[in-house]
C-alpha cells in the first residue's frame, strides 16, 4: 500500500519535507556566515538565519492549523544542496571567490525553497485552506526577496572582486 | 592547495556541475514520462528530454569556446533531487496524485537549473565572454519556459483531479 493515498497526504508530505529542509538550513547558514569574507554577505546570511527560524515557527503554525503534529521527513534534496556548499568550502580559498561560490550555493537553496513553498501554497489554496496558504505565501515572498538581495550583493560587491582573481 | 584558485576555475567548476546535472536528468526524465498518467504531462516530459539533449550539446559548444574539454563533476544536489523524485514514485500510486508529485519534483529540478544557468550566464558576461553568455542565456530561457509550462499543466489538468483524491 502506498503511504501517500490522498491529496491531504501529499500536502502533508511536502510540508514535512520543507520543515526538515528549513532545519538543515539553520545548521548550514552559521557555517556559511563564518566562511564568508564580505561583511555584507555575512550580514545577509545572519539575517536569513533569523528569517529561517521564523519560517520554522510559521510551519509549526501551519501544522497546528491542519491538526497535525509538526514532523520532519528527511529532505534528501537539501542534503545534496548543503553537501555541494560544503564541497565549495573545501575547494575554494576564503575571499571573493569563496564568497561568490557561497552565494551560488545559497541561491540554489533559495530556488529549492521557492519551488517547494510555491507548490505548498498552491495545494493549500486548492484545498480551500486560505489561512495556511497565507502563511506559506508570506514565507515564499521572503525567500524570493532573499534570492534578489543575494543577486544584488553578488553584482555590487562580490563578483567585481572575484572576477579579478587570476 | 585549493582546486579552485581563479574566477575561470570557479566558472569551469559550475559548468561541469551543470553538465553532469543535465546528464542525470536525461536518465530521470524517461522514468518520469513512464510513471506519468496524464498524456499532457507525458508529452511535456518527453519534450523536455529532447530540450535537455540540446542543452548538453550547447554546453559542449561552451566548453569548446572556452578551449576546455567537456567534463562532468558529480552534481550531488541533482542526485538528491532525483532521489526525492524516485521516493515519490515508490510512495504514491500512479494517477493524478503521482502526476502532481512528479510535477513538483520536476519544478524543483527546473529551479536548480535556473539558479545554475543564471549564475553561469552572469559569470560569462562578467568575464567578457558574450558568445558563451548567449548560449547559457538560451538554455536559461528554455528552463524558465519549462517551469511555467509545468505550472500550467498542473493548474489546468492535474491539480483539479488530484485534489478530489481522498
Amino acid at each position: 500500500m502506498s503511504k501517500v493515498a490522498s491529496f491531504d497526504d501529499l500536502c502533508l508530505e511536502g510540508l514535512k519535507d520543507i520543515y526538515d529542509s528549513e532545519h538543515q538550513i539553520t545548521v548550514a547558514l552559521p557555517k556559511m556566515a563564518e566562511a564568508a569574507t564580505s561583511p555584507a554577505l555575512k550580514k545577509a546570511f545572519k539575517l536569513h538565519l533569523e528569517q529561517t527560524e521564523g519560517h520554522i515557527t510559521r510551519l509549526e503554525k501551519v501544522f497546528e492549523l491542519l491538526g497535525e503534529k509538526a514532523a520532519r521527513k528527511s529532505c534528501v534534496a537539501t542534503k545534496g544542496l548543503v553537501a555541494e556548499g560544503n564541497e565549495h568550502m573545501k575547494e575554494v580559498e576564503k575571499g571573493p571567490l569563496l564568497d561568490a561560490a557561497l552565494i551560488e550555493g545559497a541561491q540554489k537553496v533559495e530556488h529549492y525553497e521557492i519551488a517547494s513553498y510555491g507548490t505548498a501554497r498552491t495545494y493549500a489554496t486548492l484545498s480551500g485552506k486560505a489561512d495556511v496558504a497565507a502563511l506559506l505565501e508570506a514565507t515564499l515572498k521572503e525567500e524570493e526577496e532573499t534570492d534578489l538581495s543575494l543577486t544584488k550583493i553578488a553584482e555590487s560587491v562580490i563578483n567585481p572582486k572575484a572576477v579579478k582573481q587570476h
